[in-house]
């Protein structure tokens, strides 16, 4: 997320009041986590496993629990909690602001657009021309749907990442990594019924141009689905993982969380992926092979009792 | 779909301006996909595997992309996208008319029948008597509900049929088969909550008289569920597929489309269904097998170390 | 469930004008399914395999469908048909009440709790301090949120029981038992956009304190789950299954009914938990194992062609 109103280090810290180590003077412009930063961004760190990850990246601003060398460029906020004091960062530049009416008056909607009965848009939404908004979808606030978007009823866009961290010392509660991210939906996308697109946690989550989903698809914070793909019914695709173009899932697929599915590849029903697959190919099986390869060991299994018998 | 005002071939003709064949006086009655129409119907074919079929079915009127001999009684519309001139005329004949309040005016609802807060009720809906619609469900335009049928919120019913053509001279993206169908829901039926039901893509998605469907289910295009079937939480039916009456589908089973599960028959929870299924037998696994020999395929499986062992 | 307006059982059986068997001058305070009642509560019993289970349960009256002995402290009613007359009970003590408003003006709304466009809140509903109610949410009659509960856009908390007996004498039609419970949701939860939770038949199903719910998970009637515990997209849990706390169940997890799953289990993505599982293991696969029985038994089968071969 960038800021749209940039403040100094030094005065961000306030918020947290927590250590700064290193010149406070220059604007943080932004936030992410730590495989999105960009320069003039804040991000937070707090095991030793992602410290040289987050001091190296481009991240210009760090909140770490540990006393290190600041990087050239770059100031720490040293914090005995990075994760509470990220997530105060992000609450206060991305409150949850309540909207009064169904439709926000601050959100923008394109010519030829039909909004159904009982949709809600939630405020700064941006919604595209020609879209048809089906009965009962609800649009989180900030949301962008491009042109020519169907998004049929019960469809949810934009709610939080289900991102916590768990807290071993407080029995094994788990807080909130609140989001700040947002959901954008490029041209001539269609969206099933009760589908569910999480916002990405302080980045985007992106259906790409042509897609098409089916009912009751959820698609987790920060997917990047390319153009064109075909997503039949009651697939999940969990966090930040990315399809490329013209990937193909059938019904009920479960695709785990930072993994790729290659251009082009096909994902039989039902099919649950752990790893990223090469783009071409035909998948099949939970956890996923090559449809051909499972095939056959569907064949061997059922030719298990001669093994048995011959012995 | 049946056209409320029929008119000539000629007529028709006129929206999509292609090459009309044989006698374009008598009138086009309604429309639909090749393995459903009637006498009277105008339907498409655009793939050599299927000219045949469709020149040789019921329907009167032909949408081609070949020129062949017209076959005795009918009459062709040659065209270069059947597909395209096709979709036209479903859109002219069943337009998307947006619905400026939540319950149509045109909605006619049974005495006794509770419509709960913030229900949709599209255009043309008929709802029998003593039936409860709960809190945000939404009925989109045409849909047929019988009577005492219990509807739990967030249930979606009439949304579009999940179908597409792979355009692979643009660039792999997919037009839309708009769908003229409807969906109609017999007599003592109950729809779990966020529930989605397609309309047919021509014709009709049925649920039987006295059938139970659990939350989440998703039933896709033209699904037709006989009489008494009890379907569990989370089961997804593709589209076309037919379920004969006094069938169980256990939580989370995935069917595929086109094939028959026949009366009776049992599938246990998250097995997937490829092909049809014999009526009275109990199923279980994915791909599916008769649930005994899958229970001894489980039993192989476990002892699979002791074939290595003793090798 | 408790009754609000307790009644002796004499002007009880006026409802269902069958057999009284014993006293009937002492309060019915409650009813309850066997397995759960308390003294001073009706229920039922039509099978001969739970006569002695009803008989010797802590519940004073028995609706029952066999002339037997009154146990000691008890009352019967013994009448052709249990299950109809325990549904006209229930039916009389928490009869359907159709809700005018989409928020009930009997509901409680705790301070700095935000309701979003659109939801519905029944008849009796209780919300606690500082929750965010999403757009579209529908909260049935008589659930109780705790404090800072998290309902995202979408979700369905108290939908009906899927519990239906099966008539075999009338065509194998499905008769409702119909609801009674309620959902109680302690403080501190997140719920998923499209959620579906179901009310106990006659008891409460349990979100525990601190527990999260991505998308699309269906909790089904009578669930007890603990605190902390964290389930992901599309999980569902059948009736009257217990999650101990910290459980963890990933993705498109499905759970059977009536089973428990120990402290700290954690089971991995679209596995099927077919049967009660120990505390503090990891599982896998479909029937679910061990996770790392489960992962041998994939490599054996992926080297079942050697044995083959080697024969």
């Amino acid at each position: 997320m960038k800021f749209k109103t940039p403040q100094s280090l030094t005065i961000l810290n306030e918020l947290i009041g927590q250590t700064l180590v290193g010149n406070g003077d220059s604007l943080v412009t932004g936030c992410n986590e730590i495989h999105k930063v960009m320069s003039g961004d804040i991000t937070f760190v707090d095991h030793p496993k992602y410290y040289n990850k987050a001091l190296q990246s481009a991240a210009t601003y760090i909140i770490i629990n540990k006393n290190v060398e600041v990087p050239e460029g770059k100031a720490l906020i040293v914090s005995d909690d990075p994760f509470r004091d990220y997530v105060k960062i992000t609450k206060y530049y991305s409150p949850f602001v309540p909207s009064p009416k169904a439709v926000s008056d601050s959100a923008k909607i394109g010519a030829g657009t039909q909004l159904q009965p009982n949709v809600y848009i939630g405020n700064g939404v941006e919604i595209g021309i020609d879209c048809i908004i089906h009965a009962n979808v609800a649009i989180y606030d900030g949301t962008v749907v491009g042109d020519r978007v169907i998004i049929h009823a019960g469809a949810v866009l934009g709610s939080d990442a289900f991102y916590f961290k768990k807290r071993v010392e407080r029995d094994l509660c788990y807080d909130k990594l609140y989001s700040c991210g947002r959901v954008m939906v490029e041209n001539d996308v269609e969206i099933g019924a009760c589908c569910t697109i999480d916002k990405g946690v302080s980045g985007e989550t992106i259906i790409g141009a042509g897609s098409k989903l089916d009912n009751q698809v959820h698609v987790g914070h920060g997917v990047v689905i390319g153009k064109n793909c075909l997503i039949a019914a009651q697939v999940g695709i969990a966090g930040k993982t990315t399809l490329e173009d013209n990937v193909t899932l059938w019904g009920q697929v479960g695709v785990n969380k930072d993994l790729t599915i290659g251009t082009g590849a096909v994902v039989y029903a039902q099919s649950g992926v752990p790893a990223s697959l090469e783009a071409g190919k035909v998948y099949f099986g939970s956890p996923v092979g090559e449809a051909k390869e499972k095939m056959k060991e569907l064949v061997w299994l059922k030719r298990l009792p001669e093994l048995f018998k011959k012995k």
